[in-house]
């Protein structure tokens, strides 16, 4: 209620300053017996963390998760789960001169006027640090969703600044080009030129926005809870509440303005859609095709380039961020988008289990069948 | 939970389908002592109705809203309101060959699979008609917020499928032409265009998507909750929550990709901000700026051309949409997007009175103080 | 949130004062399937109807039900329940002389203060008027729960002022002869005493408390979600929520302060549990056995009897109730306790099943096993 | 949701079990600007404390809270607070025999059941180790309360087995004595009986059960959420989730069954009410007078005295339950119900804020009147 909570019946809630002790979170509702895989929770971490890219910040943050309660010999026992992170490289001495100062395009300003006090050391609650425990969380969603119903996550990074990855069918992505490159990118040729654009950004000292694409396949039919929890609307809840993103598109997304209905509706047969223009959810429902997700994240705004603002007496100043920052907060968005979208999924497969789990449908799935024919998705 | 509420602490709760007795909702917590104008109610639910423009559906529905609670000789009580609005003009003989096939790119095929049960007259609980009880508790959120704040919601379209209306400052736009042309549309010779595609369209039987911009000015800095319940993640799921929204945009949404930081980042100055890409919106919160919003809808599925679809057997077969349809739902959106903003507005200005209802910051509102000035927005 | 809603899965949202128009509410998250039984729903608000007995206001209320959605061709569908009850005998006529002073002993006074503005008519919010929304709604969850689960809800009236009935096992009530008096009181010989002692109270113009014993057989093992939404305490809670309430007790209630540990815990055996003083619950989760629930309600405020009291000016004023009103309201509350005890008893289901819907436990259910046999339950 | 949660807009979420790594929580929603008297929260931690008194387990816990996030200098920032306490004194060897068994009177076989499986170590979950967070959150509300309200809380012990303090208005208490005797005890006559009482009773090995009066003094009026989320509905339910809570009583309790309504109903004057038995709330919000509880805790089931009981394989077993267990549970849940009261009251306080933080009555509050010239309460 408070703002630190994110689902209904899969809920995570989270604490934690940049500069604190540490930061972590309660998982509740996570379904018992399932068998956790530490490693592929850690791997998700190691992803996001910043200094796993040359591009992301140098700040150097060890993301060890320890689960605290909840897991017992190895499996969950249906009880909250306690995730801890401690915070090992701090350095809040970076952060003094910014104590009564205001950093154009931050939060600094609208924490201040909203609490009427702020943690000046870093971002506080508004750095992309807590997003290491939504990452810790969702990674635990995803093995529920893969090992229960099958469905896989994942995400890419498919433009930077005005560098886009070449327009294909997700199908045809290179997927294990994108864990090797320093940028997500599905596109070797795209990835080569974001080298080079980020090479000179640095040297400026600036910062470039991202879009970032996440998909779920094999999502069974049925998830979703109109009128006002739509599979759709919940993601796009979920995918705005990351730092720094400003958009988010479902299926075909802004492109949908131009099209006529003719063409924009998915024909469906009896071997499956062929089209996946509405990416995946009808009516708020997911339809049992991929489901496709965009977002666009800003350029940060804590670039070495001074900048215009004001301090708490609301006198002009010169501002210009220190300390150690992404270039390019995109990049690292990635497993956080795809774990935003793990903890949405996972919490409407149990809010359709518990309205629903009884129902028996007698229609063949349809998009079941075309995934096994390998139709359109 | 089950879907059907919208709001923490100012929850719209609804029920209804296309072709029962009646619609309506449950609006709960509104705060006592607003003086309502009902008239400004019926105004808005005016502007939704199907009817009100040539090329919105022929069907025509009085949507009158009775008010059953909550409003003591005119004045709100504090408890909750019951909305009614009579479904006076049915029809449902029009949708009886429809009752075993699941009409392409609606929420046939996914209401079934969920539920294992459709009320298959009309679109039943997904038909837009649900939208009208919107409506009318979004007029009772923009009467307080105006009232209390001086907030003020106001919405256009701003391209129809290959038609846009000239990109200004908002500030720029004849918003007295807006409620005076068929299409909410604020530039004069784009609406014109407008009219004859839309006549060569409904010829064709075909439908067409639509970008509608909305925004909120004189918001008070300090509303959202970080770090889910950002007060953009919370437009982004209610707009989501509409039919048909596809995407959803803050401030300049998906053309930050392109953006750099040094541009990007709204700088501060004594007399307020310099510009507004950050679209009101800093760390979750308001910053005092107006809130700008876009959102894209999609072409209705129902059209007068066949399509390719199955029945509840799995069988192929052609399907045509008989029955008032819009050619473009998007049109109607314009006060349903109002209403969705205003909803998400009120219910955290309330969340922010709460936590922070004895806050006093000493700072100056510099937002408010460029308003004053006449400066940007 | 705002306190018109009850249940997170299933949940119930309602409206209306005792003298406006309607009152109503909306039953969200129904499983679909359920073929609803509309005699059985009326039969409960017959039972709750102030003059369905000599005792109970002789105000007239039909208390004709209306679902207005999410039920088709007499089937629920899974989406939100519309519920609809006019208010067709409202004299609201009786209620001036009241406007200006706050009655002792009722809601006047609080709400009053809270909302600064008050709806004199009558009670308003605060009546006993709106738990005929929650007997429907309790009603539709009591069928489910019967036919999934075959879970039996019943409750008697089992003290009147200073008359009890007699201490029996309950399976040792005469359930019978429960429905076929003006008290619900499960003996015959009580039940005369009572009827004595209210002609004499009624001549009086006082009023009297009463208790109630509510029961749930045959629920399964599972249900309550520690540790704070134990089954138990969201139990109090919707009990306490019921107007009038003061007490609430689970199994043994206030006797077992003065027992040892060695009398209270119920022993378990392969064929069951020996006793039951826990009332089914052991540490907030149903254990399969008999929920017992005991409740106190305070004698109505509402006398012919003048009583000390002020007005809205602050000055003393003397206060004689006019006006039709029960003398026990405790008997009214039979039927309502019981649709509160459904209404969590079958969110609590859905709860379970939305998290451990999947667990397949090989132990036996020894309480299954112990009412097969006939032991204590 | 999925239970480990409380409070609505003051919400804490907790996890641990009694013999992981740590316990702790998150309180997300406390209000911003709240100089934290850290001794204060650890004082009360040191009175729920087992080992703190002779009758108490001898399990020794340092119960010390580490405050992670959300405080800065001192001062609540308004994001949430992470709480976290070691648990250092484990010794889960005691606990290896109780693997397969269930306890009589304990959750183990509710929790089997639920989950299909069991952190077999100690209670796990469901050990009364949990409570040791409420009390730290408790703590903060407490602060809160008394430097923003001048609300007061305070609890004791009224009756432990057949051993009753004397009764008495609880101004008549000897407040002080309640901090200085093992028993929370008010009255220094049974305190020297209880202490009696408890050592024959610890030689046998057995447990009692004991009654906790909790009260909280200068509560505004107006705070309550009706018609569902009603003051006293609330604290019902946060009492009733306290392990071993099998009853809750409100003002005069279950003593109302056999009163008259020109008895109960407290009359108001212009100096104030003349009475309270509605224990400080009417029609579900605060009238301004004393809020007075009751709560009935049954004696633990953890004693040394063999009782049967089956294993998992559901056949016959002797129990008997070694390690370190208190004979009166009740005794500790003195400080646990005061923080249970805090924690309501704070979620109301700020939930009537955000509704009604701008009304403004001109009536008297004629319970303040009546505190200042010392009239009953």
């Amino acid at each position: 209620m408070a703002g630190n909570s994110i689902g209904e019946l899969f809920r995570l809630t989270t604490f934690g300053e940049s500069h604190g002790p540490a930061i972590g979170g309660i998982l509740d509702g996570c379904p018992p017996g399932l068998v956790l895989d530490l490693a592929a929770i850690q791997h998700d971490l190691d992803r996001r963390k910043p200094g796993s890219s040359r591009f992301t910040t140098a700040r150097r943050e060890d993301d060890v998760v320890k689960i605290l309660s909840g897991v017992f010999e190895g499996v969950t026992t249906g009880t909250s789960i306690g995730l801890l992170i401690e915070n090992t490289d701090q350095r809040s001495q970076d952060y003094s001169a910014i104590k009564d100062v205001f950093r154009p395009g931050h939060a600094d300003y609208t924490y201040w006027h909203k609490y009427g006090i702020r943690d000046y050391r870093g971002g506080g609650r508004s750095s992309a640090r807590e997003t290491a425990v939504r990452v810790a969380a969702g990674a635990i969603a995803k093995q529920y969703l893969q090992q229960r119903f099958g469905v896989q996550i994942r995400a890419c990074l498919t433009q930077l600044g005005p560098i886009q990855a070449a327009e294909l069918d997700s199908r045809a992505f290179d997927w294990g080009f994108v864990e090797q490159n320093d940028f997500f990118c599905p596109d070797p040729a795209a990835a080569a030129q974001m080298d080079a654009f980020m090479r000179d950004l640095k040297k400026a000292g600036d910062s470039v926005g991202a879009r970032i694409y996440i998909e779920a396949t094999a999502v069974p039919v049925g998830w979703g809870e109109p009128v006002f929890d739509r599979l759709d609307a919940d993601i796009a809840h979920a995918m705005m509440s990351i730092n720094a993103v400003k958009a988010v598109e479902i299926g075909d997304g802004f492109a949908v303005v131009s099209q006529q209905g003719s063409t924009h509706r998915d024909a469906l047969t009896p071997d499956g859609f062929t089209a996946n223009h509405a990416g995946g959810i009808l009516g708020g429902i997911s339809s049992g095709q991929t489901i496709r997700v965009s977002i666009a994240l800003k350029p940060t705004s804590s670039i070495t380039i001074a900048g215009a603002s004001i301090n708490t007496a609301g006198e002009s100043v010169q501002m210009l961020t220190k300390g150690r920052h992404d270039p390019c907060v995109g990049i690292r968005a990635v497993p956080i988008a795809e774990a935003m979208l793990a903890m949405v999924l996972m919490d409407h497969a149990m809010r359709h289990q518990a309205q629903n789990g009884h129902v028996s449908v007698q229609t063949p799935d349809i998009a079941a069948r075309a995934r096994a024919l390998g139709h359109a998705e």
